[in-house]
């Protein structure tokens, strides 16, 4: 099997340039260390921090070398657990939604690579102020939640402001990519690497609902909506910029533009919603992809989509020369 | 001077497979001639229509071979203007923002290849009802009008689409591609060349304002923004699900969230509007460009822009093969 090199295969001393998102809730430890397995960098979502759910999801990654990620505003409403998850040796430590500054030192003194999610200039600029080892470039088309910037131009120009202001840290791309056409576009871009979220969450090893399964399946990559309406439904304090991508569903289509009106109706339904998703409901609460469901069609394992899209970018980067015509 | 093949430099018999966007009223004959003569192929934007800028600018463009792109919606209320275009035996034709299906007859029997931008799945199920030549998959992230899919997972979900209902219609990306990191992107989603508008918009033969120009120069990526407001403002009656991405500016800022204000104050502020406009105030009206702008360092001649987007994109693929390593 074809390797692709990068600074960041180098860097971290993984065979691809591919990490799984920290996906709160769906990137456990078994997602993370399957994708570790294969030759990539798996990412525990530490989310919302629940301490028993994170050393339960180390447990589960077992040996295998894994890293994690916090959403940022709400570590920094506990954040003890960062010294938990630093105490497990994650091989990388990704921090996004929030100002990164304030765990830089204890992550440093870790000697964990601190990632960095930016959805946009400034935000690439607070990261290189916290020593970043990576900087992920996340576009609107993600899953989950997120900004406006579209990843195939805030790649470059994240890029081009790294290479000027602090040329050692490495650029990964995020948003949309979920295949080696992707992973060689951006790879083309100027990143080093890639981080796949909705293509791992419709994975075996994703701890997410059949029915969610089922619902990405049969939607494209037309279906979905970034929107507030479910942090509002669970109650989720989300500050802006931020907001959610999700499937454009039944729960989408009765409160879209009603935000106050959730707001004013949260007690009755952040219950109804919270049983809905637990039960896997894919109507009356969010199912949570982004764009590039459509370019899902089956739910593998983790390992073997890493195979995939190693495979297919090896593939187009080795016959892309075939496209460039030499004049005399 | 390298050249890149593709079948779209094959089927239309250019150099490069390079589209300059049809933009209203920036992209007249001369930018569109420029953009030719230098390999790639010029459109004409004809914009709502002014029968007489379209003949002018077709002048304009001389002997050289461009093409020429109209607004559907605007093109159904004055349909003999397809006509008086074809006239002048574009290289190619373009619709976008609405049904083309009510004009492919008329475009097929002048033997004008059909090129149909679209936003979505849907909008590509029509440009293949169609007929269409060309398919353009247009990103969010785009310049002017718009939606709300995003370039990089669009592109190959719509090369997917188009291979298995029409293998024969060529794919072009558009949004967000200004250098040639976003044409070698582009190519390895699957897409047979680019269409680019703000980097175009931002060359000496477009017709912009000076002071528009200078605006582009000082902005980031991170400085636009997709909204109704400049067309309320104009008194255009744009129908969903599209809008315009434009400079996050003043105007911008004074609007936001208020676009039924706006509406009721149209008597007054569109005459301001179209003053603050045509003055080239970069505060007072929208000034039109998409997040690439944050790849726009300066204003070049459009045919320098084309030679770099080439020789750029030319040694990234050229060089592709190297980040691939086989195993033994």
């Amino acid at each position: 099997m074809a390797r692709l090199a990068t600074r960041l295969t180098r860097r971290l001393g993984i065979a691809h340039p591919i990490l799984s998102a920290p996906m709160a809730l769906a990137g456990g430890g078994a997602l993370a260390a399957a994708v570790s397995r294969a030759g990539g960098l798996g990412l525990i979502g530490c989310g919302y921090g629940d301490s028993a759910w994170i050393e339960r999801e180390f447990a589960a990654a077992g040996e295998t070398a894994v890293g994690c990620g916090f959403i940022t505003w709400s570590l920094a409403k506990t954040p003890e657990l960062l010294t938990r998850a630093l105490a497990h040796r994650p091989a990388a430590l990704m921090l996004s939604f929030g100002d990164p500054r304030p765990f830089a030192a204890e992550i440093e003194a870790a000697g964990v690579p601190l990632i960095c999610q930016c959805q946009s200039l400034a935000h690439v600029r607070q990261a290189l102020e916290s020593g970043a080892a990576i900087v992920v470039a996340q576009g609107t088309e993600a899953g989950g939640h997120g900004a406006s910037r579209a990843t195939l131009p805030f790649v470059p120009e994240a890029a081009d402001l790294v290479a000027r202001e602090s040329p050692d840290t490495l650029i990964v791309a995020a948003g949309g990519i979920a295949d080696g056409r992707g992973l060689a576009a951006a790879l083309m871009l100027g990143a080093d690497g890639v981080l796949a979220g909705t293509r791992f969450w419709a994975s075996r090893e994703a701890l997410v609902h059949e029915r969610h399964h089922a619902a990405a399946l049969a939607a494209t990559g037309d279906g979905t909506v970034r929107t507030a309406l479910p942090d509002i439904a669970r109650g989720l304090d989300w500050p802006k910029p931020f907001d959610i991508r999700v499937s454009d569903n039944a729960f989408i289509g009765r409160w879209a533009g009603r935000e106050a009106a959730l707001k004013a109706a949260v007690a009755e339904e952040a219950p109804a919603y919270r049983e809905a998703f637990l039960a896997g409901d894919p109507d009356r609460a969010a199912v949570i992809f982004g764009e590039a469901v459509g370019l899902v069609g089956d739910i593998p394992s983790a390992g073997e989509i890493v195979q995939r899209m190693v495979a297919e970018a090896a593939a187009l980067l080795g016959g892309a020369g075939r496209l460039v015509v030499r004049s005399i």
